[in-house]
């Protein structure tokens, strides 16, 4: 494979050039890796930045329809998306990505949109890492935006607010009884709350939970990366189309602002040492199962360790030793 | 230090020896840790074992006291309990163990307990590696039941059920609505809920919510190693001492009933696999933070990478080959 010749076509925004880097990316052969890293080195320097948004929603919130209608709505604007996915219980079957584009029929036919299903590894570590090279693709691609979602499950939103700029918690319209349900810890990394389904008899309700959660939000440290007013709560429709602009309009806003005060470049460096530092955790775990002859001391030595034999820490203290003699 | 005389007697009951081959095990230092292994290995082989209780609970539940109530009662049995924590938070000045011994004013004085605070790290899995060896150090000392306490916060909870036989939840009485505040991971690895304060006013609202638990944990999955109704939940008064002794009874019969049935050593096994790996794991992240040398490589690519002259997967490939080549 010519990887200088891929970044090329990645670079000029060849569609097809940018799935097979994709691929190549995810691939966890170890010649693939190699090349995936020179194809990172060969298409970085383009200098091009896209808006970064994660976004999370559970299931039921509407999260389809709203990446549907907001993305339909951005390259209505002559704006390039690409929908990328953070989902480690996701799996795809032969390269087909069915599942997302029959949820997101317009968008998946649309010229200026990319929508990619999470990669089908089984570690969200993996999935993550592996994510955050295509968000760097994309970008090397031109596009305008790059739309990372997510279900809230365990660790995930916390690494998709690690490769994005804007973090977005999308929710539906809920008593105040289930404010609770939110875990605190998203709350301190959500840059807008969105309440969807604000249409039809919903739409009182939806009101009552986004006053329910500007209240919270307000109850929060204020971080020194918000203008005042941020973070917020808005009410969106994704079926009727209410209220997309107006949350587009907050966003780019809240971005110039972190720009212009030097928070954006200053996240993105902190974010990048981030993956660098969490690339290497990996990296030297790998070595316990990358090759058999480890993964075979490791379930002797667990053996003896299981049946009683040796204590815990002096069985790891023997296979660390073995790892280093091997270097 | 003589090893094998501290370990001597450690087995041979006193406290002293305990309380010092615990500091040992809780060192930091390389050559003491050299040493705890060691000791490790000379207490071994006791076949000593304790009844190993987690016991997970948040702030004003009332954990100390149950614990206090809990513990004189097993104690005037003529039963010696070990009561231990996990909880990355705390933190110990010089050695002395003011706040929990404050808490725990009666039980604290028992000449057959033996309290002993949270080993003083920063990192939860730190805490957590050098509680474990503390539990087989009380067990080796010949203690009938090792308590493991911790608040409910973040991973602690699963590490505390990782090194314990029977996991115990304590919770207070509270309205419906608040149920689903416990989060499912944790009934999950739940064999007992306790809902403390069941008396005076409170007493009602104590067996509604014992009721409403009782029902959850019915919907949870069946567990092979359960006997049929467990898990299960029960009111205590930790005050007035009720139910208390309902409580034990009902832990002695669960554990008899796994160790019969065979899955009390297939858990033990399974647990001590566990710590194994996770030692492992823990011991070569170590090998990035060790040698000032690694510490200012780290930090020099991590910088080139915060600039963007580094890809944080370039730069992770740089740094894990400098790690292979130092062995």
């Amino acid at each position: 494979m010519d990887i200088e010749d891929l970044a090329r076509r990645v670079i000029a925004g060849e569609r097809r050039a940018l799935a097979r880097a994709i691929t190549l990316v995810e691939s966890q052969r170890d010649d693939h890796r190699d090349m995936a890293i020179a194809l990172g080195k060969a298409v970085a320097g383009t200098g091009r930045q896209a808006l970064r948004l994660g976004l999370s929603g559970t299931p039921g919130v509407g999260k389809s329809t709203f990446i549907e209608s907001f993305g339909k709505m951005l390259t209505a604007q002559g704006l390039r998306v690409a929908v990328l996915a953070v989902d480690p219980s996701s799996s795809r079957s032969g390269g087909s990505i069915l599942g997302d584009k029959t949820r997101m029929e317009e968008l998946s036919r649309d010229p200026r949109a990319f929508i990619r299903p999470s990669p089908s590894q089984s570690q969200l570590g993996g999935v993550a890492r592996r994510t955050r090279e295509v968000v760097a693709l994309c970008e090397a691609a031109g596009f305008d935006v790059v739309l990372i979602e997510t279900v809230g499950v365990g660790q995930s939103e916390t690494m998709v607010a690690e490769m994005s700029d804007l973090f977005l918690l999308l929710l539906a319209p809920a008593g105040g009884d289930e404010l609770q349900g939110v875990k605190r810890g998203i709350m301190e990394i959500a840059d807008m709350i969105l309440i969807n389904k604000a249409d039809g008899e919903l739409k009182p309700v939806a009101n009552r939970t986004c006053a329910d959660y500007a209240g919270a939000l307000r109850l929060l440290r204020k971080r020194p990366e918000d203008p005042k007013d941020f973070p917020k709560a808005m009410t969106v429709s994704a079926v009727a189309g209410d209220g997309l602009e107006t949350a587009w309009e907050e966003m780019t806003t809240l971005a110039d602002w972190r720009r212009e005060h030097g928070h954006w470049d200053l996240r993105r460096a902190e974010q990048s040492r981030h993956w660098f530092e969490e690339e290497v955790r990996l990296g030297l775990l790998a070595r316990l199962s990358n090759s058999a002859e480890m993964r075979e001391r490791m379930q002797a030595l667990g053996n003896s360790v299981a049946g009683g034999q040796l204590a815990p820490a002096a069985a790891a203290e023997e296979m660390l030793t073995i790892l280093d003699a091997r270097g």
